[in-house]
């Protein structure tokens, strides 16, 4: 959609006709699909069980073009990651749009390439990196997961390590941590009237919530209209804190329609 | 300074060793050069007798890199212009540093080159842009004149038409309108503590003062440093609310040292 | 077109809606009209007679978007410039679209604004920009001309100081540099086979007549088509040996159809 | 050595004191050390014995910040890459300082970072990423070959697959492509004087063994330098032929010195 700039109806019925989108769109559009994928990788890190229901999935189909340009003139991209981290609170469990600094390799992953970001104790960060969708790209993973089962199949099955380096019962319990206790940046853009209030008003309620406002850019209204789009880019903060914010910011009266709210992860 | 990144002192005694500099430093740096021709201008455009005591004029000496490279980032050149504008409630004089957008021609005049932009009811703009110092370039200026005068002397004084349009005892007293009457936007740098609370108490003061925010950005504090240099574009204002919301921000507890503040004009 | 990647015959369209256009659209594409302003201009500034139809002109219908890209990588913008210079063979008069580097202020004037750059031996380079054409700013310049002609009305004719400096009589011929004299730089466009040999021939032939090559860029051909589009940026050169050449380069095999041919100025 | 600006010698002794140097440091500098990783790779990917013999191998000691800079201009990145690639006459193995499109994933891997791309048949370009060096990284690498194999104690020798997939006795002799028959593109920089006929000739020697020039740039000479820096890029060639063609242009007497010469691979 960037580098096209195509609307995301477009991008879409042309990935379904290259055979890149899966045959229910709102597998990727939805990030169902990413959600699949992050279970089974978040297994394998954190020897947890696959907790499918209990990720936190977001969709792109409210990612609108003048998103794009706005994350763009921060120095941002936007992508559709799915994240598993582990904090001293719980395993974070969540796929959603994210504004990512554009200098980040995995902020310059395009069209069918897809890239796994690891980020280990001593190792640092790793990246693994390569087409992500595709027949015949498909095909050779499915191949290199026979070739893997075909390699033990004369080893004694009890001398088999599982995947997880530990036998699936004796994983522990994992607790995923709930939605609203995520702590990330966020993107908000609001639909304001041009007062000089509104600016104050938002501020003061994003102070209050503990919220603080590291950039904040008043836009020029669209040709032929009134509203005032203002792009803010938040501190870290938790998720019911910054829910909190935006409803009281909802309910301003100079304040127009959704608040847009899209989290952004420095992966630094 | 922008291009070779130079300070001011540097950049200053260059320009001295070059001839380019006032024999007194303070005649360009603080602006009293180009208030002379400022005057002069104006009274020719304005039909206004020349009124060098009613100018005013800030110096570029408080610009620090640090401005240079915020501006920048968001879309602007600083110049220092002697600008005069007929308003209807009277005349503007006023030398300042200036934040111009970098689209703009006047922009992108740099080194020993000035630039005279005039902007007429019926012609729109114009600009006349040439070397502003160095001996060839005033001597070639000087002896222009000689030829102007030249010309005219033979015609006799009562047909000559006085530069103005106008003789000077039939020119009317024009109102030059005080600096705190001005209205423009301004670009703040303000050194703050990162509190959520400030940017809402910072909000807070603009908005009562009928000032809006159109940007503010929070940038990272320089190394070892503690404050985080916060800047804010705002709407177009009255000096007199500008100074009054400066004043109340510097009284801030969680704000240190002066604010620092550059006018802007967009010259669209 | 640059800016908006419009096609040279919208391009013209839209700017006869605009009223911006000749009636005659080949004075402005064929630069019959920048021609006229060159003649006055050129007779001012050397004291010359008026001499329309020694004047070189050259239209814009031949410049393709290919070549305003190709220019753009190399850092040049693509101009409509008449010049006029007094060298020590003769006087230049020609009106041709010009490669210029992108860092000169009059690389930047773009859409109904136009710019006269001129260069004077003591003061150096000076720019007068402002609107050239529309209503009202065509009305602008008729009355400042009716304004100057009133303010000599009741002076004695044989005090008058006629506009060139010297009376019509007085002055001498002036003779015009024949085109074929002319020395200028070239951004050339050959459209060839893909062939190693192919190279070398142009460079042998260049050569031959004098003319060094600064730079070579051998781009992609178009989807679809065979011939390598190659653009090249000579040195110097008279336009009589460019003009070899480039007939030499126009009958090799390898080569297909005109070379396309803009002079190169850098108004350093 | 690009971000900052730094020479060679700084960049060194900077590695070194941050323990990222090997303790001999011809092993990093002249690519002994990339090619004991690179001859382990070649020999996992095309089932064939450690070659380390035959690697071609070339330091960076002689890239200078001028190629850098040229390199940039044309849209390039200059790495030291190692690179093995079946072909249908040989296996290349080579180590030496490689520019890449600015555009790929892996041109944008720097300071201590890593990067591995591997081409499949089916699955196409996957790149793999990751600190390259450091006490902790390395650690890290070694303790997974540890772990890797422990998990392979308890298995039975006969039933282990070995890491290529084949015994080692069972692998044929596989062909290393001697360097001079290694067919790549290439950066050349030649310090010529300015005469017209130097291009010719220069094309000509090109053309005469198969070589076609891509581009050729003729820079501006250092101050108070006489010999013109003259880039090119040529099409891809036979080592042989490339290495007669820069011998007969060392060797003209309009050329200066050595011609620097760069691979350039496009990794599409």
């Amino acid at each position: 959609m960037r580098e096209k700039g195509r609307s995301f109806a477009e991008a879409l019925s042309q990935a379904q006709a290259l055979g890149y989108a899966e045959a229910d769109p709102t597998f990727d559009v939805e990030g169902i699909d990413a959600a699949h994928k992050l279970v089974i990788m978040a297994s394998l890190a954190f020897t947890m069980p696959l907790a499918f229901d209990k990720v936190y999935t977001e969709g792109i189909s409210r990612i609108s073009s003048e998103d794009i340009r706005y994350a763009d003139e921060l120095g941002y991209r936007i992508k559709h990651l799915g994240i598993a981290r582990r904090t001293d609170h719980g395993v974070e469990l969540r796929v959603h749009p994210t504004l990512i600094p554009q200098r980040r390799l995995i902020a310059n992953v395009n069209g069918v390439m897809n890239a796994v970001l690891v980020s280990g104790d001593a190792v640092g960060s790793t990246l693994y990196y390569g087409a992500g969708a595709g027949a015949e790209a498909t095909a050779s993973a499915v191949i290199a997961d026979i070739v893997d089962v075909a390699r033990t199949l004369d080893v004694r099955p009890d001398q088999r390590v599982p995947a997880a380096g530990v036998a699936l019962a004796e994983q522990g319990d994992t607790l995923v941590l709930p939605e609203e206790e995520v702590v990330t940046s966020y993107y908000l853009r609001i639909s304001a009237h041009d007062k000089p209030g509104v600016m104050s008003q938002v501020a003061t309620i994003c102070s209050e919530q503990g919220i603080s406002i590291e950039a904040l850019i008043q836009h020029e209204p669209t040709e032929g209209e009134e509203l005032v789009p203002v792009v803010i880019l938040t501190s870290r903060a938790r998720e019911a804190c910054l829910r909190e914010a935006v409803a009281q910011i909802e309910s301003l009266e100079t304040v127009e329609g959704d608040v847009v709210r899209i989290r952004v992860e420095s992966l630094g």
